[in-house]
Parts: C-alpha cells; structure tokens; sequence
C-alpha cells in the first residue's frame, strides 16, 4: 500500500486509479491512504453537474473539459452511476469509454457504480474526488444521472453544482421544483436553440424569485447549445464568479468544512456499525430478544440506553 | 396518540392513515406505536412488485387486487415513489389517485415518497406495512418504481417479490442481470402477446440455469397480459406455491426474522446518530480536530474507539 502511495505522489496515474478502486471497496488501509494525502487535498475545484436524463450532462461536461484544458488547466471527471439492478450500471459507463479514448494525460475519466447503498456512493465518491484533488487535477467534475436521490448526497461532495436542464423534456419547472432550489448553484438551459427555450429560462427565474436561499447567492441561468459548444465559454465564466464571490463570503470554505463533518460523521457510523452489529454482542441479544415477541423499538432503545449509559463518562 | 391507536384498533380507516403519516414524518410516539400494534402483526402476506419504467406494474397490482378481492382477502396497496429533485416525485402518484376512486374499504391505496434518505424510505416502508398488516389487510402489496437502488431495500421489506419485465422494452436480461436474481422470487413477463416475448421467457430461463441462488427455490416464469387480466389467475397460484413452499421450508419465518433484525439495527443507528452528533460533544470535537487540519479517518477511528472502550463494561 505505502508503495502505491509513493507511486500516486510521482504522478503515476495507475497507482491513482487503483487507490480509488481501493477506496471504492473499502479495502484494508483506504482510511489510512486517505488520510496520508489528505494535507496535499483542497487545491481542486469540485464542480457537480446534475440534470434529468437526456439533458445533454456529458456533452457540457465535455465541453467545460475542452476550455478549462484550453486554459491550462488539468481535468478529472467522476461520473457516478447510481446502479439500479434494471440497467446494471451502464447508464453512463459506455459514453465514459468513449471519451476515455483523448490520448491526454491531464484529463482523468473514471465511472464509479455501486451496488450497495447510497451512502456508500456519497463516500466513495467524496474519497475519490480527494484522491483527484491530491493528485493535482485542479478541475474535477463529478457528474451524475438524475435519477434518484444519489444527486443529493453526491452533490453535497461538490464545491459548485450545475442543474441542467432541457427544453421540451416533458418536465416543467413546477414539476422539478421539489430540492432543485436546495442543490443548484448554477442553472444551465442547454438545447437553448430549441423554441421553448425561452419559457424555460423565464420559469426558473420566476422560481428563484419565490423561493429564497439560505445563503444570499441568486443562482444565475446560463444558455448553451452544447453540442456546437455555444455558451460554454459564458459558463465558464459563470462558475468562476461564483467561486470568487462564495471565496470572498467565507462560504466556500464554510461548505467544505461541513463537507468533511460528515465525511467523519458517516465513517463512525460506518466503523460503529461493525463495533455493534459484528463484533458486540448486541446482535445476539437482538435476536434473542426478537424470539421473545418483544417489540422492534423497544429494543432498539434499550440497547441505545446501554449505549448511552456507558458514555456517560467517556463524552 | 393513544385515541388514534384506539380508533385504529376499532378498524378507523382514517386512523390508519394517520398513523402511516406519522411514522413516515418519524412523529413523537411513532415508536411506541409500532410497539404497541406489533403483537397484532404476522398475519398478512407482503407482496413486492418492482420491474423496469413501462412494464406494467400498476396494472399487474390493479389485476392481483381484484383477484384478491374476489377471493374474499382484504388489500392494502403501498406505491413507494423514491423521489427525485427532477420528478418531483410524481412518478406514481397520479396513478395511484385514480386508484383511490374506487369505493372499496377493502381496498386501500396509499403512494409515498421521501426527500429524505433512501434509508428513510425503507425504514417508513416496514412500519407502514406493519400498521397496515395489524390493521387486518390479508395481502399488501408494495410497488415500487424500479429507477434507483430504492427498490432493493424496499424490497427486502417483502415475504415475495415479483419482479415484472416486458419484452421488446430495450432492457436485455443481460443488461439487467446485476442484482435481479438475489432480489426475485417470481419473474414475471407482462406484456406477452409481444413476439418478443418467448425470447424474453428464454433468456429469463438460461439465465436461471447459470445462476444458483442461496436457497433452493427456483423462480417461476409466469407469462401475462396484464391489460385483459391474462395470466393473473397463474400468478395468484404461483404466489400461494410460494408461500407454502417456502413456509413449509422455514424460509418464510427466516426471512421475517431478518426483516426484524435489519428493522432494530437501523433504529438503534438513528437513535446512535442523534445521541452522538446531536446530545453529545463529539460534534464539537470533530470540528475542532478538523480545524487543526487532522485527517477525517484518523478523528473518525478516535472517536470510535472512545465508544469502544467506555462499551467494554456495557457487553
């Protein structure tokens, strides 16, 4: 493992690939690789690009890659495919080969699938996207299907977050609304050549003027036609104003503290999970307890009671 | 609350409602709720239906309601809609409306959604099936629209689960292989009178050939055309082979018994997750530790095994 650490600082893309798998399976010691590099995290930029199937995600990832190469700039890009046991994960995967096939090393394309839970996405992924960061990429894009609730969780990893969204998709803004105002930093209409373009753009500025924000960022709307690269270079300029402005704010480095909280926060849950369920003897005593018709809950706060009882000294 | 269990008991639809309402919001007194109708719960059967966008699922639920009911059984149908930002949530709940017009009170439909963690949804899924199945429903089926990894843990919720497939639907069993196995009991090919349907039924039955599970049931193929009510009168038999086979191998009392476990070890997680970054100080000391620039795995482990130490007497 140190060896494929050393490998990783000198640049070498392989040892980075294998260090996400690692960390994608939870091997033995990815905690500990990933607190190895964890001082050299916080130089990338994370940008998550989210939108209903169809919305054209991948072409304005494509094209956001080509400026910021253009720019200097090296890319990686995460695409997160929420496995449903209907398409086995190939949502995305087929297009990510493709696209891996730019004989560029300062690009970085990587699909990540789980068959697990959610929550084991949202943490891999804010692991993987550390691995990038460490890495050197300064651009990481972390692009997902928008079909489930894998966007939110995989969102909260990001700095900024691009909702794109598409005329004619059958999906008005009142039917989106539910979340969209929480996660989007960014609004993007791409297809915007389309003749309901303009309605579109007209009822999500309607929506951010009923709903307020926590934060006073007004998230601008941005037009593209991705597919001829029209309105990406505006995007560009769109997420750098944001980042400057959420910089000067305090709030960028505010989310990417709470970023980490719960980074920390679901890996003890993670570990106590193993203390309680595998290692205690809590589940034998559920089991037995079960077989005795006593209640689920009661049970639950009985051993949360215990718990809590012999913390009393420890917190 | 102890009025609306009494109105539940006395067989008050409404009530009923309520108290689903209350344990999907995670209310005060849920818990001591679902302990208190828990004694009266074991006697209905649960019945998954999940499957692809487009297979059919409503109408197959629709047909088994109705054969149901004219075998004299009582039905509780729960739709569970995982929502996403960009639905809105509103993949069934039209459906399932229009549903509700019939006047049946012993038929009762019931569509619910979270925004919240797909954890969440199962944990509501269970106690809702549980009210449900206290308040007398013999049959209950939960639906669930096959986009996300929802349906695996809402499917685990189940005694059977019917996974229902359509020919000519673009999916291949081939793309959909991860994950279908572990998860059907019963496959159902709907839609039949497609001349694609018998490569399906093939491709359906190979794949059982090279996939053992880890009992000894092997899933029926039932063949329907849901629309005109065919094969659903099969699918009823098939169900009911199901349960006896696999009451009478122990299975079913097996699979209960799990449920139940998962069903404490999720709330004992809850509960751990409130005392601990909530009631405590160990939110606090996250923080600081993470302002001094201190790994995430390294605070996480800390924290973990002070919970170690201080349980060592508690087990």
């Amino acid at each position: 493992m140190d060896s494929l650490v050393e490998r990783f600082r000198s640049g070498d893309r392989r040892a980075l690939a294998r260090l996400i798998t690692r960390a994608e399976n939870r091997s033995p010691g990815f905690a500990e690789t990933l607190d190895a590099i964890y001082g050299s995290t916080g130089r990338g930029f994370r940008i998550g690009v989210t939108g209903p199937p169809g919305a054209g995600k991948s072409t304005i990832v494509d094209g956001l890659a080509a400026a910021f190469r253009a720019a200097g700039d090296s890319v990686a890009v995460l695409a997160i495919d929420p496995t449903s046991p209907f398409t086995g994960g190939a949502l995305l995967g087929d297009r990510i080969r493709m696209r891996c096939t730019e004989d560029d090393s300062n690009i970085f394309v990587r699909s990540m699938a789980t068959r697990g839970s959610l929550g084991g996405l949202a943490r891999a992924t804010v692991d993987a996207a550390d691995l990038l960061d460490a890495f050197g990429y300064k651009q990481i894009m972390i692009e997902t299907v928008g079909v489930g609730q894998a966007e939110h969780d995989v969102m909260t990893a990001s700095d900024v977050v691009l909702v794109i969204l598409y005329p004619g998709g059958g999906d008005s803004v009142q039917a989106m609304k539910a979340g969209l105002m929480e996660i989007a930093d960014i609004f993007v209409v791409n297809k915007s050549d389309h003749p309901a373009a303009d309605r579109l753009v007209d009822d999500i500025e309607q929506m951010l003027e009923l709903r307020a924000r926590r934060d006073a960022w007004r998230p601008p709307v941005v037009q593209c036609v991705a597919t001829e690269r029209r309105g990406i270079a505006e995007l560009v300029l769109r997420i750098e104003n944001y980042k400057s402005a959420r910089e000067a704010a305090g709030d960028l480095a505010a989310r990417r503290r709470e970023r980490r909280e719960a980074q920390v926060r679901r890996a003890i849950e993670e570990e106590l999970a193993l203390l309680l369920f595998e290692k205690s003897g809590f589940q034998d005593y559920i089991t037995r307890e079960l077989d005795r018709r006593r209640p689920p809950y009661a049970i639950a706060a009985e051993v949360v009671n215990l718990i809590k009882n012999s913390l009393k000294h420890a917190i």
